[in-house]
């Protein structure tokens, strides 16, 4: 068991009860001892969905399975097991996925296909049907969990669990969003994965909940890289039960989706930074902002180059300013940019302006921004008006310790 | 000084004269001491060239200066200094380039734009125009130099010295082609670059000396990868003295088009596979060969995304059979890919086949074969005709502890 990550906030948020959604966690032993590691939540009839996937070409099953009944647009549970992936698993896989369904269908009294799957933990192991199946029926029993329980369930090599919340200011729809999540590499030593379970009790649309989960982890879950590696599991869901009444959410056009995809987006965001502060040996939280680029997407691609380069990112490890790993990194990123009209910040600090060492540079200064646990790189490509950032952690040897290991 | 890396060759190989080509290597102390670190080849009236240069945006000086007179496909000297890229350095940058040809093309009496120039080193110095204007006119005069000391004068943190030889067989024409390369990472721990001269006495038109250069490239120094980073100053040049007295070889319709092109890849691939060898903290040498993909532009893909992928770098270095890494890297890798078609193999034992582990697979004896200093980790998508290699080696401690060390 690693440490606790240096970057870990606090302690876990105060997560409000989300009405309707009743939480269920259980230890089952099936990888990991002495904390729970199957989480369940079950949710009304009518409860709405959205959610997004892995691009990996080859998801888990239990990725397929939820692919597959995503387009109904209705959700009843969702249901998580830490250990194993159930990825890369053949024709086992979608039988063992359907083995869990149909043990909670039968004992929640609900549609199979209303019941979201999700799988973290080793690749290419084969689950224990039985053993699953026995579990299942425990964890049904395991009722009234709290949100700690249920944000430790679905951990692996987390070093502490991720929970999130945002309030719907009521202006039109009162309610709250709620979030928990998952990942500590893009995809950890041989466990895996991140995932983001988003509950609220504001009536949506399954359209409207779709709309705002993808552009919310567009933003978020996406703009976030620990390694460059993709899991095969990745999923974010985001549920609505509609309990706070109001008129459904149904789309951009009504008097609520502003406040609603903000408070989206903001859990999205908050559980994607704390991903990244609990990425494998990292000693510093990075933010790569780039601007003045030909356009957003442009911003992100060179935003991203930076903040998958080894080099900058052991640089950043060392505390060391070496300002040209990033000149390096804006070149290879393939997007339009001229050299001279390239400005680079570390903090507070200007390094570069038009192609060349500002005058005023001073690299003790910019080593000073370099030791602060969290740290600002920016960008000016001089090229238009598009901006966009990326988060990242650094480069050390805890990485390497983490990843290099045997699998136990 | 690093140690020398454990993948070194046993020695520097022996390389015959090429007829033609006077070399010079001189110890300026620019950055290092006690060794050369300026390279200087002259070559005859007539001699011709191609070349390939680094795709970054923001190319160095050098660079620029070297597309800009590569079309008139003809050239008498490349001088090349060790310590100092020449890059982001702005108007001075070019000013320094002209300062250096100037020189040069005085004391050579040869025109200043058939004089190529290539800079590794520190990014974002301005060179010390008359401290290298002063240094040239001593190059100039320390003639004779052995491969060995022009091998060792273009290197910054490598380990090694890089040399590679093939003769032409005879059958059409009779001569040899002789290069030399530096690299460590992609870009090294302030020092950058990959660099590589190859020299031939076998006379050819500059046309297709750039068709032989590009399509060698394309298939070794394009296919090896330490961190994935690219330098924002790699050139590889390829120079025709003639003295070999042959009809020139014009083209792929030349009948000793094959025996020539052939051995300027098999110099290339040779020089790639050194590099990798000296690879940043490198203990293994690692060939990913997939087959079975669409096409092979799909195949080298799905190589790279294996090979640039930090999870499965860490678990070779770990010597650990962790292939849901290899599978997870397959399917980000974003092109064709069916997760039940796929066959994995580490060695010469078979992990998958179908989507499943093989039902002989073993765990120790894929182990046994990540034992060994070089590995080959080969996958068949089962989609079609597609093939190609990546080389790359592990992701170590060591590449860490360069690549986070402060600049000296």
């Amino acid at each position: 068991m690693s440490p606790i990550s240096p970057l870990a906030p606090a302690s876990f948020p105060e997560l409000p009860v989300v009405p309707g959604v009743a939480l269920h966690a259980y230890a089952a032993n099936l990888r990991y001892s002495g904390r729970p590691d199957l989480f369940l939540a079950v949710m009304p009839e009518g409860t709405t969905v959205g959610g997004v996937f892995t691009q990996s070409a080859c998801p888990s099953a239990p990725v397929d399975w939820c692919k597959n009944i995503l387009p109904s647009g209705y959700a009843r549970a969702v249901v998580c097991n830490a250990g194993n992936a159930n990825a890369f698993t053949g024709s086992s896989g979608a039988a063992s996925v359907q083995a869990e369904v149909d043990t909670l269908s039968a004992a929640l009294g609900v549609p199979a296909n209303e019941i979201y799957v999700a799988s973290t933990g080793v690749i290419g192991e084969t689950l224990d049907d039985g053993q699953m199946v026995a579990a299942l029926g425990h964890l049904v029993e395991a009722k009234g969990a709290a949100w700690p329980d249920a944000a430790k369930a679905i951990t692996t090599t987390d070093t502490f669990s991720k929970g999130a919340v945002a309030v719907v200011p009521g202006t039109h729809v009162s309610g709250s969003v709620v979030g928990i999540a998952k990942g500590s590499g893009m995809i950890a030593p041989d466990m895996a994965t991140m995932l983001g379970f988003l509950f609220t009790d504001v009536a949506a649309t399954s359209e409207a909940l779709q709309l705002a989960v993808s552009s919310a982890t567009n933003e978020s879950f996406n703009r976030i890289t620990v390694d460059s590696d993709t899991s095969t599991s990745d999923t974010v869901l985001l549920f609505s039960t509609g309990a706070a009444g109001n008129e459904p959410i149904d789309g951009p056009n009504h008097p609520a989706w502003a406040d609603f995809s903000a408070a989206v987006f903001e859990v999205c965001l908050d559980l994607a930074h704390q991903i990244v502060r609990d990425g494998e040996g990292a000693n510093k939280f990075i933010e790569i902002h780039v601007e003045g680029a030909v356009s957003d997407e442009s911003a992100e691609v060179v935003a991203r180059s930076i903040a998958d380069s080894p080099l900058v990112k052991t640089a950043m490890a060392a505390e060391d300013a070496n300002w040209g790993r990033i000149v390096m990194a804006v070149g290879k990123a393939g997007e339009p940019a001229d050299r001279d009209k390239l400005a680079i910040w570390i903090g507070e600090e200007q390094i570069t302006e038009a192609g060349l060492v500002h005058p005023d540079y001073s690299e003790d200064r910019a080593n000073e921004f370099l030791k602060q646990d969290d740290i600002v790189v920016r960008v000016d490509m001089g090229m238009g008006m598009g901006s966009g950032s990326v988060w990242t952690c650094d480069l050390t040897h805890g990485y390497i310790e983490i990843n290099a290991g045997y699998r136990s």
